[in-house]
Formats: C-alpha cells, sequence, structure tokens
C-alpha cells in the first residue's frame, strides 16, 4: 500500500522549497541588521502553558489545539503559535536578568487542527520577533518597521500597516463600560458569538465578521486613553513615519485579552480580489508576569510565510531562488568515470557546485541533464584527455570551448563560472 | 505559577543558537556543491508509515514513538527519523518519475520518547541525504564522503569511517544460514533479547552490547557476498579512497531488516574518553517497494546534531559563530534620540547590523552595552553635531574617532566596519 501526509500538511520539494529557504534567509538577515537573536523553544510544551498564555477564550486554545498525552500521562500541545515558548523560557531561563532589552527571534513549524480549506494548514510556519524589558515606543515602532521592512525586501506590492493602542488597563476599562453602553441596547440582534463574547470579552465582539455592519457607529478606544497612554501612542507613528512605514491607524483594531496593552498592528497585502492580513502583533505588558515571571514589558509580532509566499506567488513575484549549478561533469569510458568521480570530489571542497551522471547514460542524455540543472559549464573527459591529463569545458551560455589541465580544473572553474 | 519546558527537551538560546546556525549553514552550503537539494515532509505523519518504514521489531517503533490520536481519532507520531518520511514523499509526489537522480536532503526536529539520560533528548535534531535512483557505486562513495566532508569542515578531530557490505537478499540468506549455525550452540548463554532477536533478525544479535565477547569467532559477512555484491563494495572502497576519506572495513556493522542492502557505514569521532558515532547510513534498495512505491534503489544517510556540537565542544573547537554588531548608536538628548531612531532605520536598509538605547541608560551604560555586541562602531550624536547635521564616529578596535555628514553616514560607516 502507498502512504500519504496527513491531512492539512504540505510537503516542500526542490523548485519550491528553494522560496521557503530565500524568505527565511532574508528573515534571517534582517534580524541580524535589527539586532534581534534567535531563540529555538521545543516543538511541544506543557498544554497548561497555552491555555494561559495564548488565553482559554480564544479559538485557538477552545478549538484548534493538538493535544496529547505523552507516556508519562502528561497533556502535552504542539505549539499552535510562537509566543508562548519564547515567554516561557525567557522567564524560565531568567533573561530578563540581562543588562539589555531581550530581542528575540523564531522562525518555524505551528501547529493547528483546523477544517481542511484553502490557506490553511495542520502544519504551518511562521516568523516572529519578540522584545522583552522596553517600555520606550522606539522599540515598539521598530517591531512594526522590522515585519513592514521583510515584507518589503521580499517585493510584496501593497503593503500596509493598520495600527491601534489598546491603551493600559485603567484607558481598557473606561472603553469597555462605553462599549457595553453602546453594545447592549442591540444584544439581541447580534449573533450568538458576539453575545457570548460581551459577557466574557466585550472588544472581541467588534472583530466579527457576521455584525460588522452594525458596529459604525461605536465608539472608539482612542478617545478613552489616558495621557501616557496617548503620548506613546503619538510617538510611536512619529517614529513610523520617520521610518517610512506605510501605515493607518484602525481603531477597531483591538485584541480582547487582558495582558495586551498599548500598541496593536497588522499588516496587510494585496492578494488577487481581497486584501489578505499577512500577520500582525502588539504590545504584551501583562503576559511575562501572567505566565509566571517578573513585571517585565514584551512586544511582539508574528507572520504567517504561507500567506506571504501565497501572495508572492498570485502578484507573480519571481524570487529567483534557484541556483545554476556550475559544473557537470560528463565521463566517456571507465577510466575517465573514475577520474572525474576524483575531480568532483576536489572541486565541491573548492566551493564549487558539481554533478555527475549515476545512470550510465549516453553523452546525449547527460548534456540534457546538464541543461535541467542549468550547468554554467560541463566539464567533457574522454580516454585522450585523461592520457594528457586535460579535460574540455564547455561555457554552455556563450559555448565558448577550451581544454584545460586537470590540475588547474578548479581554478579555470571559478573564471568559466564568473563569466555565467 | 512559572512553566518549564518539558523533560527531555532544550531551549536554544543566543549565545549557542548560533552554533546551531553555523553547523545547519555548512549542511546547506555542503548540499548546494554536492547538487543535493531540500526536501520538507510534515513533522509528523501516520503511524503505520513508522511501523512499516523503519521497522515493527526495531526499538524505535516498540519503544520510542511519539504517538497520539488526532480529533479524527487517527494514530499519528511526530517522525522519529528522516527516512521513512521523504521515501513516502518521494513515492506519493511521484519524484521517480523524474529523468535524473533524486538527492534530497533534510535537517531537522526528530522526536523520540527516550528515558532522560545525559545526551539523549526526547526532540533531537538530524541532518540527513537520501539519494534515489541509482545502483552505481558512485553515488554510495559521493554519500558516504558527503557526512566524512562535513565532519571535517567543521572542524572536528579523528573522524573515522566504519563501512561493510550487508549484499543482496541472496548473500545475505546465505550468511544468516552461516550465522545461526554459529549462534545456535550458545544461545542459552545470550541474553533474552539475543534469543529474541536470533528468532526475528540474527544479524542483529551481533550488535548486542552485553554479548559482544561472545562473537570474535562469528562469520563474516563479507565471505558470503556474491560477485556482484563484492564488485559493488570494491568499487566504493575505491572510491572513498580517491577522495580521502579516512575508512576501514567493519564485517560486523550490519543491519538487521530485509531491505538494507549492499553498503552500511557508520561515522566515529574521538569524544572525551570514547569513541562515538556520530551518525550513519546505508543502501536500502528495498524501502521504496516497502512502503508503496516502485522498486527504485536508494542510499541514505543521518547524523545527529546534538551529538557532533557535543563532541565539538569537547574538543574545545570554536566555531566563531557569533557576529559582531557594525554599530551602536548613542544619542545625548530628546532631538538627538528621533534623529538616531531614522539613522538606525537608514542604515540597517543599507545592510549594517546597527543597535541603540531603549532603557534611557546613561551614556556609560551605553557605552558598555555597545562593548557587550562587540560593536565596531559607536556612533554618538549630541545637539550641536545634529545641528551641523553631523555625527562622531567611534571606532572601537583602535580607538580612532571622526565627525562625518549625517548624509554620508552609511558609507563612512562601512569604511570603518570593513577596517574593523
Amino acid at each position: 500500500m502507498a502512504y500519504q501526509k496527513p491531512t492539512g500538511t504540505q510537503d516542500f520539494l526542490p523548485g519550491v522549497v528553494e522560496k521557503w529557504q530565500f524568505v527565511e534567509e532574508k528573515a534571517r538577515d534582517l534580524c541580524r541588521r535589527f539586532n534581534y537573536r534567535e531563540i529555538r523553544t521545543p516543538l511541544f510544551e506543557q498544554t497548561e502553558l497555552f491555555e494561559r498564555g495564548v488565553g482559554e477564550t480564544t479559538d485557538i486554545v477552545e478549538k484548534e489545539m493538538y493535544s496529547f498525552k505523552d507516556k508519562g500521562d502528561r497533556s502535552m500541545t504542539l505549539r499552535p503559535e510562537g509566543t508562548a515558548g519564547v515567554v516561557r523560557s525567557y522567564v524560565e531561563n531568567k533573561l530578563y536578568g540581562e543588562p539589555d532589552v531581550s530581542k528575540l527571534y523564531y522562525i518555524g513549524p505551528m501547529f493547528r487542527y483546523e477544517r481542511p480549506q484553502a490557506g490553511r494548514y495542520r502544519q504551518f510556519h511562521q516568523f516572529g520577533v519578540e522584545a522583552f524589558g522596553a517600555v520606550d515606543p522606539a522599540i515598539d515602532a521598530e517591531v512594526v518597521s522590522l515585519g513592514y521592512q521583510f515584507c518589503k525586501e521580499l517585493g510584496l506590492q501593497g503593503v500596509k500597516v493598520e495600527i491601534n493602542s489598546v491603551g493600559n488597563p485603567a484607558s481598557r476599562a473606561a472603553y469597555r463600560e462605553k462599549l457595553l453602553e453602546f453594545l447592549t441596547p442591540m444584544k439581541d440582534s447580534l449573533c450568538k458569538d458576539c453575545q457570548s463574547r460581551m459577557e466574557r470579552n466585550p472588544m472581541r465582539v467588534l472583530d466579527c465578521k457576521v455584525d460588522q455592519d452594525k458596529f459604525t457607529g461605536a465608539p472608539s478606544i482612542l478617545d478613552s486613553l489616558d495621557e501616557e497612554c496617548t503620548t506613546h501612542f503619538e510617538q510611536v507613528k512619529q517614529y513610523l513615519t520617520d521610518m517610512d512605514v506605510d501605515f493607518v491607524v484602525n481603531h477597531r483594531l483591538v485584541r480582547g485579552l487582558d495582558y495586551y496593552t498599548h500598541t496593536a498592528f497588522e499588516y496587510k497585502a494585496q492578494g488577487i480580489g481581497a486584501i489578505d492580513t499577512i500577520g500582525g502583533g502588539g504590545r504584551y505588558n501583562g503576559l511575562v508576569s501572567e505566565i509566571g515571571g517578573p513585571d517585565q514589558p514584551g512586544i511582539g509580532l508574528g507572520l504567517g510565510l504561507e500567506r506571504i509566499l501565497l501572495i508572492l506567488d498570485k502578484q507573480e513575484i519571481d524570487l529567483n531562488a534557484v541556483k545554476p549549478l556550475d559544473v557537470y561533469f560528463v565521463a566517456l569510458g571507465e577510466a575517465a568515470d573514475r577520474e572525474i568521480t576524483k575531480q568532483l570530489y576536489l572541486v565541491r571542497k573548492e566551493g564549487l557546485s558539481a554533478e555527475r551522471d549515476y545512470l550510465g547514460r549516453k553523452m546525449k542524455a547527460q548534456m540534457k541533464s546538464a541543461d535541467r540543472f542549468h550547468a554554467k559549464v560541463t566539464a567533457i573527459l574522454g580516454d585522450d584527455e585523461l592520457e594528457r591529463g586535460e579535460i574540455a569545458l564547455k561555457l554552455m551560455t556563450t559555448g565558448e570551448q577550451q581544454t584545460v589541465k586537470l590540475s588547474e580544473l578548479s581554478l579555470k572553474l571559478r573564471e568559466f563560472a564568473e563569466k555565467a
């Protein structure tokens, strides 16, 4: 019998995987420039960590977690997002004791049990950053601009940032009251989800897709911000302007959980026919203490890589990620076969990419193979050349040919490869 | 309450994670040169795939798998090794229909439920390659030499390859009989595991650590090889000699499962006081058809990255993986603060790594921060300089100072950074 990949997962094969490598290298390079350092946490954690760190009233925790009992009968969960594990690690490893702001990034797989549908995967991949220990609005702006810069440098068209402030707990309590005053008279006309959210999490009601139209006149949280919150938000916006970030304020962009504070943001890009959200983030000054750490502020972002690659494809942006081969060796005869295997070893050791035939194919088929690998050079060795200690090179782009000494092969190949 | 990482897992933090990045980049660069392309398969698969592909009589499948029921009540398993998923993907995606040999590599996490002990992790990491479609001994030698080259280029000392041939099924059937003739008279003196293996898998008896000493006079599989197998093995050894691989033949190196054929090998390196196995592999001409594909040959290797990093540490090999920061900005005053945040954005956009203070610290503390990041340059901006549109640069290695125009900052920083 033949086996299939699990529902909702993907194989990334050569030809596609190079795009992933390109996007990840971009993320790593950007983090180097922004002085964020990688952190790698386990792919599963105790289930309670996510219940606490992601929030028990969220869809993720209520419906989508990949939880299982391990052989010690402990409930473990494949991580559904990146922040909770990083915060756990920040606390457990006492990174808050270091003198500088902890600026961390992660890239990797996340897992949610989603119903199978286009663009939703049970194993998907995120790039995210977290910065702990600073309340300076400059770091809010840095985080927002990092994600924006990432999208721009990948070539994504029409990227916009929506930004808001959800204030501090006091501002939010004031807003919550005003919002309930607005929502209560229409309660019976709202969907069931909204009605349930009104009690647990009124700010999340504004996210509802069903009842969206009814909220046009809803109060703005920005009118409930106190002076400290307003000043913080103004400074973030000023920095973002200085950094050429294309942003708009969206006062509806709220996050319901108590540990979110101040800056909240989302990245949007133009797909085909629809504006897609490709990621977002926010400040979470209450989260580190929520999961057992000291009272340290934090801010982070997460970007969905499947979504970004999909939009790059839709926008027909070619990442040019597949690299050509430097040299393809063709051997004519048994002695030549042994010699090119040795030469293959030598030129690879020198840093060049090189290939040969392993299927006993005729020369013509081997030349086709060289074409499929976009070889810059083919190196052809027959018994005659071998006797003279030479090899024939052909520059594939121009057809230029040259016979060189085997002892000078790497040097000549490098010259040829640079010309191509 | 505070949370802890799950037993048997690790957090890789800044300072250590750079070594992982270095080792992975080495693997990727080597695969580029050897023309292997990455494949990424899901981190979990149907449990039956591993039962079939790894083997039901192996310790992995019998004792160590992380299996769980998903919400559709299907038994899934976090991958305990890399080959089964790659073979599944090769078959499912019909890669065998492509004209060239499929040369694939993977790097990533694997999961086994091990009892907690030094050097054993429940989430660990492997680099491996698989080549499908060719029986040419040149590809056996290429795979063996790729792993060897990887260890050498990382700087590992005293790396040796042990190599053997387990022949084809006919040779192995002949050997199995001779081996049982040797083992049967001593059966009662062997440990329980050996006794059980004698029935299911006699070749695996030779692996037993308890009874090792009793097998000195055991027959060698090399004496049971037919001509085809012997020729194949001789050619592999000849190529390995041509490629400067330091190898020895170990006729005890056997793999019990039926789909292993011809070349088997292991990599050894000198730890402290003990020779450690850091990986191995072999040819598996029967595996692709075993898991539902056409009759296509294959060969692969897997290397344990935790083990390799541990030995590098023991051998005190410094990978020099942490990179210095290009520039640390110091602002004196509020206007300067806004300006350096903008300059930070600009120089990062130009490709330089740059940092500032986010904690409102005094200049002295900021200079210490610059030191901790091994900054090549500090750029200091006060109100006076700002008024003149200038900024003061200090080259940290030499103490050299220079005041430059803000408009020329990136250019000058690049010059300075290259000098450092």
